[in-house]
């Protein structure tokens, strides 16, 4: 209190200089001040850069400014205010998507069972063997079948015959497992529409990664992606679907978890460095109380099975449409009280105001969640925005998935870019990058960087991302300790690297 | 203080009881409390509402919340989050936009001196004698002549007459007196593009306005329509072009500015009941110093000869591509301390982060501005935010400009949003309700009512709205409490006529 009183002071006193000064001298003091002051309370600028960073930071900084004026001077090409889908291209040839991708960047905290890998790799697994597709109603299904148990409930083929029977049955394919389009402002009208073949894709795909022997290359393959984007630690969420075989055996809830916590640990095995994941269980939010039953019974058993590895319990779906937090009060409270759940609640995916879906910010605070999902709706809230600040409830903001799932156009406009001025307990997170042709952390890292914070935000505001990621996540203390540990490990090679990159990049460049 | 430490412990004591609640009964208590301590935050929320304004407020919340219901059921339906081309004709319809209509609505506070009046009756200028046109470019001229003083500088030709000689004349005349179109988010791809457009408007219509037997009529019928509209008061922003008559006689700027003065005394004895209006004296920003020493010398003149007609100083333009504030900061300050000006300065009407564009903020501040135009980037910048507010810096939101002119696609993504829901100082304000087919203040309010205020915000929230627009005009306070009289009049009648109209509705639809 005492601070906030002294800081009042301060700016009162600042203030009542600044409004007597008439000479132009005192006005350009005062000014470079106040800007200065304003900047403090920006996401990671209570940092100071070392020397060696200092210099990593004027590398970052002179690309930067270039993309960034220049998008002022000609607003068309600036990458940050398009839709990803026009701009992914660009964004690759950036130098500021190029150095970030190089970044330790901690934890990635908020994706989803289904749409971790890239869309290239799930796409690679429609060549595998077995594999039959079905279309309804326009929308397509796949699974894979043994040749004498294709079952009869659709007019299933091989994806392999038809891929050499009907030459546009490939494009058709690889336009039902992303949203990508030529013009999505047009296909996707609202957020409905674009809901709706978002929630296609994880029906057409759920068969072809729910298959034994695809299910854990696919997870490994997610935590590789993950890996090679320098990203050594993950929280997802899953929805546990039923894994199957071709003998017709289905696995249960604590075998599928199995497979992820199998899976995960050969990836350590085979990469030291990974810190590790862990596992929120997110089923569905258009339930009854009887599936929340289910969801609690699922719940207990895989985390007595799992204790260390299941962080948790949220619910998904498109927040408008199910149910509110609200309708599941008793057996969330119990979920919480007998079963020790912590919570990761979805809550303020909306534009809404005061309807069910942002109140769900309401319920997730009330119900102590350890962090909230995308939280878009949380600053029309001051008391509850209050809240999430003092508790140190991270908010994990997914830049292209608010996008793309048409909350918001121009990322500027993002809500994230008042809470990164307010340093508010945020990360950024990739949601389902699967689907609109991201992979790892980068792109929404380059997003929030360009497009959400100001020109000013450096290195600093990196760094403190990344540092937000490892101090959000749900890793007990210890672990926090030794994670931070090794990524400050990672940075300091990171920033040796990168000055020993730029300066034989000089030397090459005036001829040494 | 005192205060801020009793809410804060009260908030502690609510949320440590919330933590340790564990039936549903404590949660369900403590989520009302909490839901009702949120909405206290917001815009409207601390008046007390009469019987009777309770009742008109139960008619308007049944309009209300079936609109917006029915909108967050299909959400393509939602009027307030479309494009205001596309959702105009709905909003008419809306009743509660009638109501809106009818209620008394105070001041208008940022429009400009070319797009005041309906875009109709700029239309119907069209038909007066002796207009040229000239198109150069594609682009449209529009200019009054006496027939032997036709200039050389433009193909000229009579509008009646090139209206006969060609269908389609009408048309393009009509298409360049707006910026409505079909598919507004095609045609416009970014702000750059439907700044073009917007600017060429202002240049096609000047001269159809600054004509000497038009300029007072138009004044007179801006007016009239904000008197039409329940709107009682107005501050607007003007260049002051060079008017000019048939004979070749321009009129200079304090020429110019008595036709607004007398004008608007006309329309005082008319309708005694309008409160008045003030004049702010707003050139171009993309100006050199030359210039700027031009506008101190048209300040001053207009300024010593109607002292109480001519309230400040501020400059308009793209603020993007103009010079922004810091450049004429000596200027700016000899304008304040030599010659008494208020500023009204647009600032932060802008996406950008950190740009020379949301840095005005910083400047207009530093100017102890009395109002801030539009202020869309206030929330990035956590310092000056609170400045504003401790200092009652009103910002002057204007939703459909905003929108059209391409800050913000979904106004319920609009910052105006966040300051609502912590009523921060706001007013609300139509801009240039001529170039987008809007009339009086009703549109706008609307907008923020439906969009930008939250499902539950009410009557208050629109009666504040008005107080608001009062409190904030640049009125000194005894004429200040004189207008709050006459508006707290006009709005016991509005309260009145509603009650009387519903009763005999009512009692019509039972037959009584």
């Amino acid at each position: 209190m005492r601070t906030y009183v002294a800081i009042q002071i301060f700016i009162v006193l600042i203030f009542s200089t600044m409004i007597s000064c008439t000479t132009t001298e005192e006005y350009w003091k005062n000014r470079a001040i106040l800007m200065k002051k304003d900047r403090r309370h920006a996401l990671g600028s209570s940092l100071k850069l070392t020397k060696e960073e200092q210099k990593v930071n004027g590398i970052l900084m002179n690309y930067k400014l270039r993309e960034f004026d220049e998008g002022f001077q000609n607003p068309e090409s600036f990458l940050a205010a398009k839709h990803f889908f026009e701009a992914k291209e660009g964004i690759e040839q950036s130098k500021v998507f190029k150095l970030i991708k190089k970044i330790p960047k901690g934890a990635s905290l908020h994706s989803h069972d289904l749409a971790l890998a890239s869309n290239e790799f799930l796409y690679n697994l429609t060549f595998r063997d077995n594999l039959y597709s079905c279309v309804v109603n326009g929308e397509l299904k796949l699974h894979f079948f043994s040749a004498d148990k294709v079952n009869k409930f659709c007019n299933w083929s091989l994806v392999n015959d038809m891929r050499k029977q009907d030459p546009n049955f490939d494009n058709f394919l690889r336009s039902k497992l992303t949203l990508i389009c030529d013009n999505p402002s047009e296909k996707y009208r609202d957020l409905r529409t674009v809901w709706k073949s978002f929630t296609n894709i994880f029906l057409a795909i759920e068969n072809l990664i729910a298959y034994y022997p695809v299910w854990q290359d696919y997870f490994y393959q997610a935590l590789k992606e993950l890996h090679e984007d320098n990203v050594k630690y993950l929280e997802f969420r899953g929805y546990i679907p039923e894994v199957y075989d071709l003998n017709g055996h289905t696995y249960d809830a604590v075998e599928v978890v199995k497979m992820y916590h199998d899976t995960l640990d050969k990836f350590k095995r085979d990469y030291p460095d990974f810190i590790g994941a862990k596992f929120i269980y997110a089923p569905h939010r258009s339930a009854t109380n009887n599936t929340m039953q289910q969801y609690i019974y699922t719940f207990r058993r895989i985390k007595k099975r799992f204790p260390d590895f299941v962080a948790g319990f949220d619910l998904v779906g498109e927040e408008d449409l199910g149910e509110p937090l609200s309708s599941f009060v008793p057996q969330l409270l119990e979920l919480k009280s007998n079963y020790g759940a912590n919570f990761f609640f979805h809550a303020g995916e909306t534009n809404w105001y005061d309807e069910s879906t942002d109140l769900n910010l309401l319920d997730a605070i009330l119900l102590n969640t350890t962090r909230i999902g995308h939280g878009f709706a949380a600053l029309k809230h001051p008391l509850l925005l209050r809240e999430i600040k003092e508790r140190e409830i991270a908010i994990e903001i997914c830049p292209i998935s608010n996008q793309v799932l048409k909350l918001v156009d121009d990322l500027r406009n993002h809500p994230g870019s008042i809470m990164i001025a307010n340093n508010d307990p945020i990360v950024i997170a990739p949601d389902d990058p699967s689907f609109w042709g991201a992979k790892g952390l980068s792109y929404d890292w380059y997003l929030a960087f360009m497009g959400m914070s100001g020109r000013e935000s450096d290195l600093r505001f990196l760094k403190q991302l990344a540092i937000n990621s490892i101090r959000y996540s749900s890793m007990e203390d210890h672990e926090k300790s030794e994670a931070l540990e090794k990524w400050e490990n990672d940075w300091s090679i990171f920033v040796k690297e990168q000055l020993s990159n730029h300066c034989s990049a000089n030397n090459e460049a005036i001829g040494v």
